[in-house]
């Protein structure tokens, strides 16, 4: 089988069907729980899904930080993909205990572990707050606008969660501003550990097989959600079914999509093809090639460097992918044509002429705008630090100080008591802090600003002074006290003089954040507002023109995608959809990463070779959704969405039914693993097989 | 000042007067010496410029390998750049003796030593050989016409120098094969290192200013041609002119421009913006990663990366700028408008369209081939082995064994008797192998081979069999013996049967040697030779309606280039042409790589401050004219091109006079350094100096 990663991998029959028109094809769209096509869906496929079916799947879905993932058992258990925990198993391994190589595998709940920073968030209500919001901003322009908007919506979430620390309270945008939404979820703040496996079963063919198929990953894991020290109750989760899925059954996947461009104008596409991804993947892949060679250098060195390497590489190719089809002449010209096609239905519309004006030249005129301020805006603002977490500490203490020394009603939205309150108790959590990455990041992000801002600009003069970036990044590392989270908690109440002369770090971003806030505002003024005013503009025309029967590009906020277990063909080579457990050791050389677990290897005669392990279906779904559940008509949990293929990566600017598949490993190999590699028989008694 | 490095640096203002239609701005144009606009040029500058001054400069003129340079003495001294020279410096230093850090500073001719490999040529004849070079493809297409075409071209060769090794004969194609001509070279084989002086008076700014100006860079450096062991005689020198520039005055600049893509149609633009630069440019960027994480390993290491990390970031930083030209819309509405004028043209004479048909099609044509073919073309054949010099020593010999157990009259072009004979004398050749970067080069293609090709597709497969990437690399980089010229001459003698059996490398290479043979060959069919075919005509189409006063795209041949000294505006912002040496002082932080050299340091006392140091003028050149003498009106050499600004890189694609600049280190400069910084009264004498 053979599915290349090749230049022209998504230059194929981009079939496209309505994502920037309506109504979407069958089997495309990441739907919000409020405008599900239950009618549509039950017609298709013969099934009989209703309110309460949703209900049920809305209750059991959670979302993680850049996850997602389902509750399966009435204890709080979590199921989710491995990469979606591999920070948390990193963190609580040390030198001498690696949990990402040998798995976190324990007999008994108390053994659990809390992974730091984790919550678990599960969706309880959605209100519209459509008309509050946009008043809010109406007659203002440019950081005006975006000051009251923030307000606004800090209002909407304060009024409706207050302080209470056991809900969030979202106001989302949807369809780029044609509406808005509170979500209200109910938050779990003590998340721990209860199962991972080792990395190498998790992540099995590694870089090469991420977006590839056919795939033989164990890419699961279980969290579990307590509160005053104990399981929470989950009545109504998922029950788990290890059954093997069926080719052509329908499935659902309930998750966090993380974002879609879909709606985007041509300028907006072509800006981001010719300007923002080009340097962002020139950036990814030195980093990738700093890391990958620091990371051969020393054992510790590359077990350090096995989460940060993950993130940057998933990240490099699924941008590589979607700048495939920004670049395929065949896709872009029907954008082009449905952009033409709105523009004109608009045209002919003198009532809606006169309301909405023309936001499409507006957006053209905003594209040469970023043209010249994207590269500072990155390199100063949006990028600083470059990944450093002692960088974004330092950051968040300095912004707090600064605020906080403003009376109360003239701080920036974000920037609240309770916001103060709830960012201390984030920053005082202990987390392990690698001083070599750390210096590897703040090096490469200062290296990389003078060279695209070039040495004379004066801001990088002002960031570097005499030192050269790596001379700076070592002093700050080994001078700052920042990965002592008692310290970071005393911090966060000091006044900006006080800073300077606590730490280094913190010296070094207080010097430059006013030039980093300058370029911010800068950015929110000539970007960022007028494009949320074109935009809304563009979903009013949408509406109005092909009516509700739509759904938004993703925002990581709870969507239902509706499918079905499926393969495809590509250039005449069918793919199969299911892999099955027996497989693994065909492809597994022996080298790295086609290494099959050492587990793997030790219970190979008692795994049953003839078990689905992975499968593929026609969802629509994208990075956000890794963990998501994938769940059958009956309700019952068969899977976890852990990838998509190749041909999905062009998902983030439209959705191809013909080739664009979800990849899911099987309720039943996690079952398989449980009992017979990692002899996990609480776990197994707890999802009720055995 | 401010000359910033960002994504819209290029965004300005596109003269591109004539760049693919005739005639030629004034200042714009690479110029062969057989179509020198003579009498344009005396009028504009008051100038008297004869045939008498044109073979002056080109008998001084010297075409080394990748760069340029010219003769300045009597006595075959060559003044260069010291970048062109500091792969030498690096293969002549040791970890106890690194000319690089501090110069190659000898007080004696008997000390200068010879650079491995390198060649210094002088052209001597120009022969148009059109009419035969068309005949040898006509009525072939694909790989036939490629291989007669090639056939022929090395038979004009031969019979033009025969086996003379003091001779060179090339045919070069020029105006995309509008014209062919045979140029002949008198050819030194024993070029040594007369004088260099410390890297970081060469490089000061590093790769942060390199394409920058104002400049601080002492970056030159002396050769000399020997022949049976002695100095060769070279009266027709340029005689050495330390004087300043004067700010207007008309400056020549002769050598050898490697590549412009000028002529290319709008669809080839498309495919280097879409396909092949961005894959080229992400490559470049993990591995100048790799390579400048690996530098910082060891004192050693930094050592041996010098050379490596320079030629990757200057390839890297003049794509970068490349890429801005051809995503810069304004510059591409510009190249589209000449193209449909030139296409009218071509529509409205009936026996033009009958001569050359639509070659324009054909080309959009070809590029929906490349997409399918580039990738595996790439990494399989044109940038096997990912740069490492044992993969290629190993590739040259497995060849030349396959071709030579063929009859003579069947081996491909390039593999007669005579060319390996000067092959062997190449291999041959002592030379510094640095294990450490050859593994990084091996592991890092095999890498990204089966990144971009996949895991499955079979040649990866059979690339890597059971081993990783790294392994693989090790096994065969610690394994082979081809770092020894003795054996690699021995390798050159054997069957292919018994080179498997010899090394591994070599049976790496012959092992996968029939599928990059089936790529190179499919290449060839589907892209080379349909390509040369069209541009042939489009060539021929642009003669009949523009006439002969045109200059050719670059082709790595000798070519003359008039301008004048003068700086530029951008932006509002006027950047004067000159910097002085005092200057180097004021912009030095202590920091690298913007520490001034040690021996500058300590002779600042001595430095005269306001000799000019560098200074630009608006002379049409590109990367390959590193080195090439800077004249003046008299015909005396007055500095050493070295770079361009930033605004030149787009010069791939067509020259804006308005911004365009050449970078020249002044003879002035030169001579300061030489007296009061390295003391080298031997080489000022020789120079007419004191």
């Amino acid at each position: 089988m053979k599915i290349r990663l090749a230049a022209s991998a998504l230059a194929l029959g981009w079939a496209l069907a309505g994502a920037s028109a309506a109504p979407a094809a069958a089997e495309e769209g990441m739907w919000t729980f409020d405008n599900f096509p239950l009618a549509r869906v039950n017609q298709t496929y013969g099934t009989s899904l209703d309110q309460a079916w949703l209900d049920r799947v809305r209750e059991a879905s959670v979302r993680l930080q850049g996850c997602s993932a389902s509750f399966v058992s009435p204890d709080g258990l979590i199921l989710t993909n491995h990469h979606c925990v591999v920070s948390c198993v990193q963190e609580l391994s040390t030198a001498d205990r690696d949990y990402v190589a040998n798995g976190f595998i324990v007999a008994t709940r108390e053994e659990e572990r809390t992974c730091p920073g984790q919550t678990a968030e599960v969706l309880t209500d959605i209100t519209d707050v459509t008309d509050r919001v946009l008043q809010a901003g109406a007659g203002l322009e440019g950081g005006a606008f975006a000051e009251a908007r923030a307000a606004e919506i800090a209002r909407i979430q304060d009024e409706a969660c207050g302080g209470d620390r056991r809900l969030n309270c979202q106001v989302i945008s949807f369809y780029r501003g044609g509406r808005y939404a509170l979500y209200k979820f109910r938050r779990y703040g003590d998340v721990r550990l209860a199962f991972a496996p080792e990395f190498q079963a998790a992540f099995f063919g590694g870089d090469p097989d991420n977006f590839n198929f056919p795939r033989y990953a164990l890419d699961a894991a279980f969290l579990r959600a307590y509160e005053d020290g104990r399981p929470v109750a989950t009545p109504n989760h998922l029950v788990w079914n290890a059954r093997a899925p069926r080719e052509g059954e329908p499935t659902f996947v309930s998750g966090n999509p993380g974002s879609t461009s879909r709606l985007l104008t041509i300028a907006q596409l072509e800006n981001l093809r010719d300007v923002q991804i080009p340097v962002a993947q020139l950036q990814r892949s030195e980093l990738r090639g700093r890391l990958l060679q620091y990371s051969q250098s020393s054992e510790e060195a590359a077990r350090i460097s096995v989460d940060p390497i993950f993130g940057l590489e998933n990240s490099f190719k699924a941008f590589y992918g979607q700048q495939q089809a920004l670049t395929d002449t065949a896709f872009m010209a029907e954008k082009r044509r449905q952009e033409a096609e709105l523009r004109a239905a608009v045209a002919a519309d003198p009532a809606l002429v006169q309301r909405i004006g023309d936001p499409w030249t507006t957006l053209e005129e905003v594209q040469g705008r970023i043209e010249n301020l994207y590269l500072p805006y990155r390199q100063l603002e949006a990028n600083a630090g470059g990944g450093s977490t002692l960088y974004a500490y330092a950051r968040s203490i300095v912004r707090v100080a600064k605020e906080r020394a403003k009376p109360a009603d003239q701080r920036r939205a974000g920037y609240s008591d309770a916001d103060v309150e709830r960012l201390s108790r984030q920053l005082g959590t202990e987390r392990p802090i690698d001083a070599d990455i750390e210096e590897i990041y703040l090096a490469f992000w200062l290296s990389k600003t003078r060279e695209y801002l070039t040495v004379d600009h004066p801001q990088v003069k002002a960031l570097l002074g005499d030192e050269s970036p790596e001379a700076l990044a070592e002093r700050l590392v080994e001078g700052t006290r920042l990965a002592d989270p008692a310290f970071r908690r005393q911090a966060l109440t000091m006044a900006p003089d006080a800073l300077a002369e606590a730490d280094p770090l913190l010296a070094f971003v207080l010097a430059n954040d006013e030039a980093a806030q300058a370029v911010r505002n800068d950015w929110q003024a000539q970007v960022s507002a007028p494009t949320a005013q074109a935009a809304e503009k563009i979903a009013q025309a949408r509406f109005a023109v092909y009516g509700e029967n739509q759904y938004p590009d993703a925002t990581f906020s709870l969507r239902l995608s509706y499918g079905s277990v499926r393969g495809w063909t590509y250039r005449g080579v069918e793919v199969e959809p299911f892999t099955y457990m027996g497989g693994l050791f065909d492809r597994a050389t022996g080298s790295p990463p086609f290494n099959a677990a050492e587990d793997f290897l030790a219970a190979r005669a008692e795994i049953d070779p003839d078990i689905v392990y992975n499968f593929t279906t026609t969802n629509d779904i994208i990075g956000g959704n890794s963990g998501s559940p994938v769940i059958d008509a009956e309700g019952q949990v068969i899977g976890a969405a852990f990838d998509g293929n190749i041909h999905s990566l062009g998902g983030a600017y439209g959705y191809d039914g013909a080739v664009n598949r979800t990849v899911v490993v099987s309720t039943a190999a996690i079952t398989e693993a449980l009992r017979d590699v990692y002899d996990q028989p609480r776990l197994l008694e707890e999802l009720g097989v055995d």
